[in-house]
């Protein structure tokens, strides 16, 4: 029986030949030593050493991109060549635990001299990670399940301001919103359970007007409340969300962490919206960290249902293929059958309107995902109620074929917004 | 009674007119909205808006440090004007929360498009966070106490090769370095509870070797037990630990997150050597991220006792300074009188030998750290226990003043150490 085996695939900048860059990355991430010590045998090495797999140069840049690298006095020849890089390591050097994967594939790595740039950009994982990790509990068919939403995106919003309405103000808010004709609802990253707005008088004040509404249309809108905060009160949080009639929760999954994503994710009864802010710290430079790729894999093994993807054209710095590539991978299996291949749902979000359906849907050649419009509703000339339909609208369009303009001939609010949320 | 606030300091690089570029991260991690809403009132601004507090121009950098911003068409004027820019916030905001106050000064902010460049440098909390956080439970005074090392460093070392070690061939390890003398041993990052190297078996071998050691001498060597894995997995084998009568456990920071880290401090009876692998991804670019003097504070407030500074002239990419400057902050309250201080003991490794101990020791201006060792101990002519020896013996001639080669002249153990870890 051949060992199962990690992984990862780096994108590197090194002034060192690439064959003994790859073998520093190797050896500073398993047996290797700055001095040999009796203990590391031939024996240690081949059964535990981390394994160069590929190499493939992609030519020289003419300076360094991260400082402190490479200089003279450390051996470097001046050239600086980027590569991607293969590692693989037995599974046996840390069993199949996230904390620990992540120690070895995102550890020390990036601060080694030998590079000017050293960023994860995928990482491939044995099925026995899904013996310990329960992956998402709800996914894709979950979600429609619990939102009726079938055959097309699921509209939603969020509540803004971000910060600094009542739950009173909040529960208006969303009375406006489902009115308005969503699917779904989110608090904003920053709204979770701030003294000004306490989170069980918020979540009791916003699901009285989602099960009324739900009582008068059959429509329950999903409402993804913002929980996040320390395990014992994310746990009873949670607790309290299903005693409301709740459908969604939240968690920032920077603020919180893998383990407690964990624990959360084998208490609820709800799906888990994997909130990503503060992933540009990590993932905004070409030069460091960790892809979106790379990094939504170990979330959906523990357990989020859905995570955000920016929106092609959006208002933050990331570009559209990255986008689309983020979008369509939280669809894309991570295990093969027998096993769950984890799939979530991307959700597509700021500065979105009108004008981003067409595209999204040819890029992504799917509708499952969740496309989230802020100004885009709220801010439509008919109304809320006129800015959703004219999102339902652009989405029939895009996915019958159909132009936007065209459409627009039929559809008064649609003809609206692409008047309001210029091309 | 003045509202207490939450104050960050950041670097940014815009393209844009720097009151500008502030306003801007202060309304999108507090009041903002891209479209006005209706709830956005002027008394809700006045309660909860970020507020800038300081602006401090640096001057132009030539090109964009980060791509993806301040482009013509969004806008810039093709300055890239670097600043150091302050922000507070009202702590009702977010309520005393370390995983939200997370999202609010470090969320969504460095993926803004007005930005190449926007890095959290600093963080001044108010004591409400001692309300919900415990601290440092051991500290420098705690951990002095459990190793009975007081007047000097206390001397480390690491556990080689990272990884591949029975628990057998592990405590033969310790025993070697136990009986060299040194004060504290610590597990590889990489090595926490592999299938070929289990936790419990390992603790247990490991521990028998200190333990007889420590009838035998009266001294108990301080063993840091990696212990990095999910919740429950963690408490477990802290109960392990302290069963075996083991003195210190080790957590992985970046792996584990703060909610878990606060549960583990809750839980424990024994210091958290709090290592901070995987630190470079958010600490080495210039432009983007966090710096380890912000990152300690949410750490230390948490709960951690020990953690990494890297060393001077480390084997890593990080400068003498910052290595000097992060270890300070360990040693800095982080609140005044009658509250805790949280002060924690910085821990210099990578690369250190003999003739680090002036240069450090005229740095930090305390004998309050660890000084880990590994080649320097391991890689001594004269063997572990010479190794042990000259290390103490060189930062006793720092602390007296002397000149580590006149010492020398007395010492040995010392003189061959200068001789076989070149200046």
């Amino acid at each position: 029986m051949t060992e199962q085996r990690i992984t990862a695939t780096y994108e590197i900048e090194t002034a060192f030949p690439l064959d003994q860059a790859a073998a520093t990355m190797a050896g500073e991430q398993s047996t290797g030593t700055f001095v040999r010590v009796p203990g590391e045998t031939d024996e240690l090495r081949e059964a535990h050493a981390a394994r160069v797999e590929a190499i493939e140069e992609f030519g020289d840049v003419a300076a360094p991109s991260l400082p402190g690298s490479g200089l003279p006095k450390d051996g470097g020849d001046g050239r600086r060549r980027r590569a991607r890089v293969v590692l693989s390591w037995p599974l046996s050097n840390m069993g199949p635990s996230l904390p620990n994967l992540l120690a070895t594939i995102a550890g020390n790595l990036s601060e080694l001299k030998a590079f000017s740039g050293l960023k994860l950009t995928d990482i491939v994982l044995p099925p026995a990670f899904l013996d310990r990790y329960q992956g998402p509990q709800f996914g894709v068919e979950g979600t429609r399940r619990l939102t009726g939403v079938y055959d097309r995106p699921i509209v939603g919003t969020i509540i803004k301001p971000s910060v600094g309405l009542s739950p009173d103000a909040t529960a208006e808010q969303v009375r406006v919103l489902v009115e308005a004709g969503v699917d779904f609802i989110k608090d904003d990253e920053l709204q979770a359970d701030g003294p000004h707005c306490p989170f069980d008088a918020r979540i009791a004040a916003v699901m009285r007007v989602i099960n009324d509404h739900a009582d008068r249309t059959g429509r329950k809108v999903m409402y993804a409340a913002n929980l996040t905060g320390d395990v014992d009160e994310m746990l009873a949080r949670h607790d309290h969300v299903v005693a409301n009639g709740g459908t969604c929760i939240m968690a920032s999954m920077n603020s919180i962490g893998l383990p407690a994503m964990k624990q959360l994710r084998a208490h609820s009864r709800l799906p888990i919206h994997g909130h990503r802010n503060g992933w540009g710290m990590l993932g905004r430079s070409p030069a460091l960290g960790m892809s979106f790729i790379a990094y939504q894999k170990l979330w959906r093994l523990a357990g989020i249902d859905h995570t955000h993807v920016n929106g092609i054209d959006n208002k933050f710095c990331e570009p559209n293929d990255s986008v689309i590539a983020s979008a369509r991978e939280c669809l894309t299996p991570m295990f093969d059958p027998p096993h769950q291949g984890c799939e979530i749902i991307p959700v597509f979000s700021s500065g979105q309107s009108v004008r981003q359906a067409a595209p999204t849907y040819a890029a992504l050649g799917s509708v499952d995902c969740m496309f989230a419009a802020g100004g885009g509703i709220m801010a439509h000339p008919g109304g809320p109620a006129a800015g959703v339909r004219a999102l339902r609208q652009a989405w029939d369009a895009a996915i019958a074929g159909a132009a936007v303009e065209e459409a627009a001939k039929d559809s008064p609010e649609l003809k609206a917004a692409l008047g309001a949320f210029g091309g």
